[in-house]
């Protein structure tokens, strides 16, 4: 049985991107070597997937932590590490790109915008900084644009119709052929595009958010009324909830995983935490469910995302050619997630979400 | 000690309305005599509140719960109460106002569209209903024209342009002042800003929503972003929970209270479930508290509510006199809910809404 | 078994109109006595019919045919029966109307505009006669709007942004709340949608067309690319193709038949012509179907136009009740179009419209 | 007597197209060789004819049949024999121009996107490939930008405002002059029109579609409303309907023909069907029409085509010079073409289209 990768119109854009994308913000220049991140690129560009994600990060500092700019931490921890891998990313996958020479018509990379470097104009959404920072990473990407400019978080201190301009603006210098947001909630969008409507300025095309069996309110309630009002498409990164999903946090953390690592406390905190012993408990339900099926637990995870019809793109992050593989094979079991199965898991994890019924009423 | 009531522009708008409005909605014209409404109306009038709320409710049919126009109950559920109520708020608001003749500058009167009538073009917000109904409520109420319209929940099957375009046009009449919305959602609401931004129309000035100490989400979370972001006002209704809050089923329902009516079944079984008895043993410790400020339990209940900064208005029912006048004098405790006392509060509750922390890293 | 009425809106706005809807246009005022009309109006209204279609027709003059103002016939042939049905029908509903006090917002009254007079500036879509014709209108219709005026052909002597602006006018003064196209191309209807939007004026709302099982084309292929690209709605009319799909020209002009009658020539013609002898073949083939599923050849033929569902309304004349009655039922019988009796349909008729296949590639 | 070329604004453009342009698409690198169609350009060049037609297609793959492009034959057929033609029309033209070194301003070159590659992002009018597919077809024509870039088929999956703030952006770039629609419906293109009009983005200047004898609706019915309202240009393509015209099908299908060629099949199919011999055997009466007028049967094609006012420009395909020269002369015997002959061969053909009367009352 071999996976077949399909393909999704991105929200109602016309880019169609592969039901499947490599995440290759964390891993490449990080957790890999560039032999490996070649290999993985090939694997995914081989399987038929078609979108890469990358990230603009902290460039040349010595006290960020890379992991705060994605989680939750706050800005000045001063956690030592990060300095190896800053602006790695980016430049591990230019470098395959370049000495791959698939057509650039062929893929669609994106990357995301937010912060750039330690100085004050060097973070945020200003005009300075989305030009700015998309044309660092182009250099280090070597390529003349990117498929996709993402905001890589709300500012709430740049006035939108400055951001809103400012992506018109690279866009219409040719950087890039869309633009997105991330971690945005509803209303941050909507800003965007009526801001976009008033002004003729070019709307965002999809939001980039977290989505997992243990995470999964925005999508499921929020992101369908942004798509049918404004046509907004929906990439979602970490599937498996940082490894979470995998299981291998059942018996407590492994010496060598990820939640083991010192820029990783506040995963690690999260496992050990009472809801994380909790849902490690329906997890175990959920991977005899996964059993019953034939996959894995991850496996199962990834497809349950790829069920939902209003995901367009399921990032995968991968530090070797194994998990990518097995990741990619998740497609073939989306067929199996019968209403049934859906019912049954709806039920163990007890966290479907559901509308408010009074301010809601006819829908 | 004497309550003063103080006022508050309606969101971003030039509309100074006062912290306390009175809703008319439920009781005049059905739970109270003409003569005790004139007496209600006159305290709250006398006592500085300068907002007087309504709702179109279905007129002229037999088989109409005007309980279904609140809650999501079926159209047509046959329970044959309503059509003593029918109409009548309106009415006898108008009835008094024009009997006391304070003069029209000196008050703010608004009322909802939604439910206008039994026919299939006498709902929704349709351009023919927001129309004809607010031209319905303006002859009930007689007046040349309401203060605020509202749209008492979103129509998704009418073009949000075609709804905008409406209140545009009963505003271009003078058939009202400002418009508004109710129930609905802040995606909704930002469709309707866009769509008046694109297009030249006049965007809603206010969001009319539910709020009490059990239901917090909407009111704490979401209007303060609608506030700085296009400047809508909240106004809240059901500060006491339909009654629950008040302490009165604290034993059950008693035999002459709301939910012991037989149009409030809903009312009825929310208080007897799981949950609802859950909160009756919390409201036992939040009395508590009441007890220690000096006040009723629903005064500390509509303090808590008053004493949110985003909350521009809140609309007290009222069947008698006394009644009113004890939930006014609510506006007296609001300083007394220190921060120790609003965090103890939300111990006691357990219920203190939290943005989500990856999605709004920065917040 | 008993016809239910069942309600769309109107195109994607969100006027909510029956499935079938009462043409008075060329009955009320000319075939039926005033009574019968009342009693027509009365039946219709009663079984849950509320939409009630009338026109402008030539007023003073003496020799113009009104049919003309239908088909197609030059507009001076110099006809002498017309003087004696002009602007009746308006009056005549008009006075139903009156006479009944049904609630305005309960039914939904259409005009339509182009021949108000023999003046030249008495018809076509400029300014002046829109505003003058439909206040004409009002004025026999003793009503303070209609729901939608319908510009009853296109005007190319006119140019479009004047006849948008014009029925923007209407509606903003309140003398209609939509308007509507009838017999446009669906050029002409992008054309008056684009210019709505260019200068931000109120698009038009739905196309009044032709449909009946010999005249598919413009219904069948053009108006659901309307639909889905701008919202267009789709009204038919002469669903009995002026009574030929009754049957009764099977055996040649009955002499009391319409087609008899002096100024429809132009029908008697159809009828007697080649293409209108072999209609009759297949009609009587299209009569066995009827048969079978228990139903009259036009009921047959009513509710195969109610079976597609881009139709939104479909409009029924009748020039006597148990006409209309007996028209009323079809809806019952638009289940038992099953898809096999529409193939067999579609066999016998051999008039299915296809698209161009080289220029509509994909579709 | 020697042909005269003129020349004709392309639309209500101001761009001067020659009445006759050169298509090159289907032949250069195909069915010439490089010597051949270097004569074949020059001829046109030096004849007068200004406007040379190219198209994109499919660069690197072995198994598309370019034939695919064209028609609606699925994309992946799997007929070998494109590879040799892929990507060859633009090259070959390019290198011929850069040959020859005329003056860039005194010639216009147009090209088409839509089928681009492979991927599932290098077909289709995203704004991705609209930039990719021009950009790849300046670098294969050698040119800094095309004249006219045609949208070659519309793209339902793609919104309008994308695929024309797309061509806006390329025009602004400097890529392109102009743009205009291939095979798009008139409501698509009004679409179009109405997305530029409401954006103020760059509307199409002119639709290319066929038109001969034998396929006569869209140039002769919808294409004039189109010119008439929006100034959209009307250039044809297969004037001898895939040499069907010719008359060399006469007697079945000749061994080096064009439809005996493998990837062909629809065209053989298409001429032997009975549809296809009843129109040999009109063309039978057509060819004594040429030989009463004094030329060839496919001259007297062109003339006709060239004898519709509402036509700008009519491609011509040639595979050799001789050829192209009897094809130019075609427009000698535009004058021969009297209203009796036009009336003659409408009887012949008995194609005439007529808008449908009932529809378009006035006109």
């Amino acid at each position: 049985m071999s996976a077949r990768i399909h393909y999704k119109n991105l929200g109602k854009s016309g880019l169609r991107v592969s039901m499947v994308g490599l995440g290759t913000w964390v891993t490449f220049g990080a957790q890999t070597s560039d032999e490996t991140a070649e290999e993985i690129l090939t694997l995914a560009y081989e399987s038929g997937i078609n979108f890469f994600d990358t990230a603009e990060v902290y460039a040349a500092g010595k006290d960020i932590d890379i992991v705060d700019c994605k989680g939750d931490v706050t800005w000045s921890k001063g956690i030592h590490f990060a300095d190896q891998l800053a602006m790695r990313a980016e430049i591990v996958l230019g470098n395959i790109l370049q000495k791959k020479q698939w057509r650039r018509s062929s893929y669609i990379v994106s990357s995301k915008i937010y912060w750039g470097g330690k100085a004050e104009t060097e973070k945020g959404l200003s005009r300075k900084h989305i030009i700015e920072g998309l044309k660092g990473s182009l250099e280090r990407l070597q390529l003349e644009y990117v498929d996709i400019v993402f905001a890589n978080k709300p500012d709430v201190h740049t006035p939108m119709e400055e951001t809103v301009r400012a992506f018109t603006h690279v866009i219409n210098q040719g950087w890039a052929m869309y633009w997105g947001t991330s971690r945005w909630s509803p209303t941050d969008i909507m800003e965007a595009y009526s801001v976009a409507r008033q002004f003729n300025l070019i709307p965002p095309v999809a939001e980039q958010t977290e989505y997992h069996l243990f995470q999964r309110e925005k999508v499921e309630l929020q992101m369908p009324e942004l798509y049918h009002k404004i046509g907004i498409g929906t990439v979602i990164w970490s599937p498996l909830a940082s490894g979470i999903l995998t299981g291998k946090y059942d018996d407590g953390i492994p010496i060598h995983s990820r939640a083991a690592l010192k820029g990783y406390s506040w995963l690690k905190d999260k496992i050990l935490s009472e809801e994380g012993r909790r849902q490690q408990g329906k997890l175990r339900e959920v991977a005899e469910v996964a059993d019953r099926i034939g996959c894995s637990l991850s496996q199962l995870a990834i497809a349950w995302c790829l069920k939902n019809e209003n995901v367009n793109c399921v990032l995968l992050g991968a530090s070797n050619v194994d998990q990518l593989y097995e990741n990619i094979q998740a497609v073939q079991y989306i067929s199996k997630l019968t209403p049934n199965i859906m019912h049954e898991l709806d039920r163990l994890l007890g966290n479907k979400p559901k509308a408010n019924r009074r301010d809601n009423v006819s829908r």
